[in-house]
């Protein structure tokens, strides 16, 4: 396939019989499988067979088909502005694993405390490629990409309530920035920001 | 009147013989009276008689009809974003002045270049209250609140376009903060940010 | 830390361990801690440990795991418009008291009857800074404003259905008022309120 | 016609030409017309012989061709909450004159000075019907109907700026008030309210 | 009280705790009480005492601590354009008849099939007042409101999905119809329906 | 080309060099051209030999290069519900002539006036496609496919104020209907609706 | 009936009692009937008299009181984006081999992945009208349009997450697309896509 | 400065008097400076001596006051779907060639015409980094993403009317969809973008 991406499948709204499905089709072409939003409940009720065949993270709600490569290459790296994060970004972690990337988290960093933040930073300038979740408000999307040369993927996550419920006061924050290199990925989608990372590591290769 | 605050008149959307009505009435009730939002054009098309009793500023879009205090209060300043947020911040400083309270701005401490920020942090550390006015994605009430122990007075401004476009992204943005402390007013209310910051002042008065 | 508050944790969205973990290092460290939107269900899943150091109350959805100031400052009071809207009220209570600070409720004034507000308004005087929590379609802080000179902190409330599901319609009326002096904080922010409150209070300490 | 209203034509976005046909059928027809949201720019484009069978006022941005009732009924009244809702006020005033009704207004009793409606509370209980117009966040609605007995019909109006620019604040307060007894029509129609408060009076002639 | 109201609760969002006050005092002060929205589920857990005092109806989700009025006045009915939009009709029936008024229903008479609310026209035509309950596209407000000459009174019913969920595709039609006469109450509305009603009917009493 | 339509272009944002260049190069590949949204603002800056190879009509806002075709073929028609919908209107009856259908216009049928499409039906009948314009809160729709058996292709204008301003209701109605056989365009789309009527009529020669 | 469209029932929102009427209504007036949105909790709830009468199809959540023709007319296709989406497919291909068309599907065909979609489009091509339902972004409306000759039917689906939760994204995609010949329904609403495409296959036999 | 990248000042809504202070500024401290939005009605009400150190290019309305680079890098490539987009591929032109890199225009590929796309599709695939502008629906961001392997820098604009004014649409469909690797900047932010692939392009350079 041109975009060289394993197959990736979102779980959510899907019928078992659906994955199932799924799972079996790729086993057979011996397709590696990225399965997400598959939460535990949902996991449970599979068949036998096809649970045996993938390993799934509670953590991140995903799951692989895969022997995981065992090298991984650096680069990208993911930073958090809160606790409640994590789960997005240990989406786009599981994903840059399943793909052979290492997905070191600085985690709990957001702007509120800047010397959280402000502590971290040679670590996160060692990063090629920086993904940033953060719900509320937002803010750490703008005070990182002025702080750091590296493009940065905004995750805007469905963390807060009142106005930042749902994740669009973040995620307009986002758009919004007056930082220019901040580039954005649907709301939650740790997925997409992954995949997004890989493909601008891999312009270094493009000839 | 039991809130202590002269007439204030919004003059957007009034007509000329409105506005005239409104500043004889108070003229003759020898009461100060302070207009907002009234530009140049509906300014010069007043009768003579009542452009006469008005000092009217251009930068702030405001006029007064009274004396302006000559020793001013200190205690509150106003900080700006970036350079198109200083009209709403001269209205803020208008009203102040109108009242007797001194208003210095810290203008274009945005924080997609922090430095700019952190070089100003002793003088705006000298404020009491501070009034913040930032529009696009509004991160520098954050950061801000992060950094001081006054309240924040957070005046989102409809600078931007694209999703923040008359200023509800800033405005979800101040809303939904994580620092604690920070209060907000209606997108360009540099007025009621004023009248919020003197309430707040008069504070230590109150018996 | 400069801004002088202790740390507190939103635990709606975090998972048990999550909560853990932040209880335990605070306890390590010795910092006073307090947790807002902890139900009582997540509160019964934690381990018999943590929830050995903390004391919850179920009216507020808070816990804390310091012992409680002895003596309380008075000057700021909350004020609320509906039934509806005590557990907001009592969020911000907690807040209050966790830092010191006494928090007495003038509770259900309404303004669909004028009356209840107005045979409330000599007590209402006495605070100097106001927190106002009102739901529906906020008419509450327009009139409180108009009434008393202290500054309002509006909190509105995601109590209604249909335009007022969610609390928009009050955020909207809090910020749209025409009385000068309302602030605001997102819907149901008892805590944020609170918070402001307190560094409202403090400016007559600043030096 | 049943509903045995004349007929009434919203102006804005018809061209000169449409105007024209309509205001010549009716006359042919002898059908007395009310135009609505008529400016006087358009006005002066329409053909003298047009004109001619109009009495315009601008006041309202109304204008009739029939001679209109010489005595005029009692018992509905009108009420704003501010200078700029007026315009919206006289184009209801301008629909009951044309209809044989009287149209009292009782102008600028905003509820930020709650004083203003306090005082003129007796006269406006006179009314067996209220138009309320008001705009910015419509807090008047509640607290009026709070305090009368009649039916209270709400006509919010695009007055105001950030969240209440076009009127949607103001509209989600009238709506979601818990006053009982409050009924809307859309953002500044004047014209429907007076329409709505007319079918009300007659409810008394039904037979 | 003013305006005639005996008090109404709206339950949803209050505790048992709450509700079993309300109807304590009430009971003690022997005034006639309103539930609304008081679900099977939270009467069965308020205290066999609060219990015994209330009737309950199921239908219409409301319950009441007074004998019935004996006698019914007409004059007001109850129009709805689906068997969906019931529920809400039984809420503002319920309020009728608790204060004292008969609540004919024309029901499922909505504009897709035009027959059937033209086959019930005569009977409709008897209402003085109507209040009408559509959800969807709410369509009815308009056809019905150009066939009579009573007042229409529009709830907007949160029936439907995609657009029309919440009620709010319902909600503008209502507000947007050109057919004058429409009044409008908040979506799901049905006891601020009744109220409205019930004022509009005692403007032929008004001295 | 495969869809079998001629090209169109949608003028508005588009500058007059970009709109001569598309006209040039059409004119000399000798393609029949359809431009929309094309002002006498913009027609009138265009040179003259690209003036002279179009037809412009105002109250279509369209121009065409090609000669129109001599015979129509029948079987599409257009309804209104007001006066103000007739641009819309006129926007697709230019496309189906220039597409080689008659376009006959029932104007000016809006329920809120129900006889007026009542005495139209059998007109309306006539059509296999119907393409129904209205804006304000779009209530033809719903009555409209309840009456007929063609198709019934909705554009929603963007006719009315508050609420209704920029078509949004009438969308929201258009979908929401509970009327089957309703399909709906964009807002003002008059093209689109045109075009969506001839690809139904082509169904029946479809091998 | 002149529509010529048997009942059809939806049933979320309706209580057990209700669609028990129904049925038994239909029945004794041997009135084939569909319902749609018929969970299997609320199926299993209806008596045994009403659910022998009734075949329910758990995939489409419908159920007919009819025995379905036993041939079906072809002419009419589905396709859907993913796999996510065939839930309202279902729901459209029970409707219409209710009403005696075929309803073959085409599945997971989005635009992604072009070459899925190009690979069976010779298949597509044999269609007189095209059902697409696609939820996310909602691109293969647009794709699909350009590629095809037939009217394309657009059934946004509320699959996705963040910015396309509950299909508003995909429903925007569908009304802005800028290939003529799309027409819309309302989110999810595969039975209204069926109806209208009935309606198209229908015209041909207008006379 | 760590991120490398010269000034650039966003013209729209700064005063005349603004814009010379900051022009001249940077040429003091001879900075080179890029200026963004700059209408020619603005540029030319500039004084003199600012006028004469800028070059300004009318079509991406950017001014400049260095000299451009003689060389310019490859590897980054702008596509887009309409005519209409233009404006905004040259803004992000400008901004490319100011800072050395060249920025080739792949102009009018839009999928509704699908073989536009695919007959342009190897020159696209020798870019490292693509910027893609579109409006209206948007669909151009999937269906690209799916066919090269580049990074894909999602520029919606606000070309279209009814649901897609204002790019809200263009921005649903780039954040929703279901092709991995598409990022976005706000609407019209040919400057974000450009600085965006910028950062992309200098990943091969960390160290
Ligand atoms: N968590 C996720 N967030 C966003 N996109 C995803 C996610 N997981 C999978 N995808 C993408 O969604 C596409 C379509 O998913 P599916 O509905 O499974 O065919 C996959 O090919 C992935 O590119
Ligand atoms: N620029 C402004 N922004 C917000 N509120 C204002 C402004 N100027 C005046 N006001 C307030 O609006 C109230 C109502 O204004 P008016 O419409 O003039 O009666 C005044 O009493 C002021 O409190
Ligand atoms: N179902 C209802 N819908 C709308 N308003 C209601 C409803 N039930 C009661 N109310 C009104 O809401 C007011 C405030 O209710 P409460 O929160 O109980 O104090 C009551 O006085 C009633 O006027
Ligand atoms: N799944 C569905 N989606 C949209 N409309 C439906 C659906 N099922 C039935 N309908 C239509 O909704 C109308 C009103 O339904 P009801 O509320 O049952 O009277 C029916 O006559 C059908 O035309
Ligand atoms: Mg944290
Ligand atoms: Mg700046
Ligand atoms: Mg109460
Ligand atoms: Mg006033
Ligand atoms: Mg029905
Ligand atoms: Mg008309
Ligand atoms: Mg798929
Ligand atoms: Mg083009």
């Amino acid at each position: 396939k041109r975009t060289s991406f394993p197959e990736a499948v979102f779980c959510s709204g899907k019928s078992v019989a659906q994955i199932e499905a799924i799972v079996q089709s790729a086993t057979e072409r011996q397709m590696p499988l990225l399965l997400t939003r598959l939460t535990q409940e949902v996991f449970s009720r599979l068949s036998p067979e096809v649970q045996s065949v993938l390993a799934r993270s509670d953590r991140s709600q995903t799951a692989s088909s895969s022997v995981p490569p065992t090298t991984l290459q650096s680069g990208i790296g993911i930073v958090t502005a809160g606790t409640s994060d994590t789960p997005i970004a240990y989406e786009a972690a599981a994903t840059l694993e399943f793909m052979g990337y290492a997905a070191p988290i600085v985690a709990d960093v957001g702007v509120a405390g800047l010397w959280r933040l402000v502590s971290r930073l040679e670590e996160i300038r060692q990063f090629r490629v920086v993904i940033a979740a953060a719900g509320m408000e937002g803010a750490l999307f703008s005070v990182l990409a002025g702080l750091i040369a590296a493009p940065v993927i905004a995750v805007p996550t469905s963390i807060g309530y009142g106005v930042s419920a749902n994740g669009h006061a973040a995620l307009s924050s986002a758009l919004a920035t007056c930082a220019p290199g901040v580039v954005v990925v649907n709301i939650d989608n740790g997925f997409g920001a992954a995949a997004a990372a890989i493909k601008m590591m891999r312009i270094c290769q493009h000839s």
